[in-house]
């Protein structure tokens, strides 16, 4: 089983996809989409939709968990980043690949055991449930790998979590 | 010149399509986009790109013009429009179709000469303009419909306004 986790932002949005082989979760590859600012929104979201669909094609995993995101305080960036969380829905949707959204309550809690966990918690237990050398880099990217990591430990077959 | 406005929402999308002949505009063809509330993210937005899509094949306007959403306290349906005008934005970029935004004022400006008219008044003047026997409806669709108004009227040729 392979998981591509998204984490959205507006001139980053980290990915990191994580294998599942038994009972071992291994970081196949991580990183992050960049989409400069002066593109204005409709060139931008292509380049979403574009990188996005690389990373489908090149890898081809069995699902997709996106962050959900919250509003706080700057309107400006919360819709640019919900009008690129739309685009790349539906890049994967029109895969035929199934997205899961996951609260970043619902990752921490995952990832380590404690909803109010910090980032940097978060960033350790990535490493140690991926056995990765370093710490991920950039925090967007290591945020993707704890989504992925989240979608294994939460989804139970069909059933959608 | 064929210009496709939009007036994007969470249930419901509005769509207008406006044709400029010399210095007359009319009404070709105007409605919403239904997106049932049950379907999940995903695929929501793969029935706006859907929907889009076959506005965008069937009229083959010359240009897209979006209106420009504004953040009030909800911040659920904030995002969940935002994500909508994402896919939507894709999709006609997608189809290689220059996409324009305008805000709620210019909207106003442009068709009622006034950035405070009352919603009533821009509906008139949205008749008036497209000589048309009754206001168009719902709502949504006669927001759309003075989008692509505003847009033949602040666009003048080749200068992104």
């Amino acid at each position: 089983m392979l998981v591509l986790g998204i984490d959205p932002g507006t001139a980053l949005i980290g990915f990191g996809l994580v294998a599942k082989a038994g009972a071992r979760l291994t970081a196949v590859e991580h990183g992050v989409i960049r989409t400069p600012a002066g593109l204005g929104t409709a060139l931008r979201l292509v380049q979403v939709h574009e990188q996005v669909k690389e990373l489908l094609e090149r890898y081809q995993p069995d699902a997709v968990a996106v962050e959900e995101i919250f509003f706080h305080r700057n309107a400006k960036t919360f819709s640019a980043v919900s009008q690129a969380r739309g685009a790349l829905i539906l890049t994967v949707a029109q895969y035929g690949i199934q997205v899961f959204e996951y609260t970043p309550l619902q990752v921490k809690q995952a990832v380590v055991g404690y909803g109010r966990a910090e980032k940097e918690q978060v960033q350790k237990m990535v490493k140690a449930i991926l056995k990765m050398d370093e710490i991920a880099r950039p925090d967007d990217a290591a945020d993707a790998l704890a989504i992925a990591i989240c979608h294994i430990h939460s989804y139970r077959g069909g059933d959608t979590p």
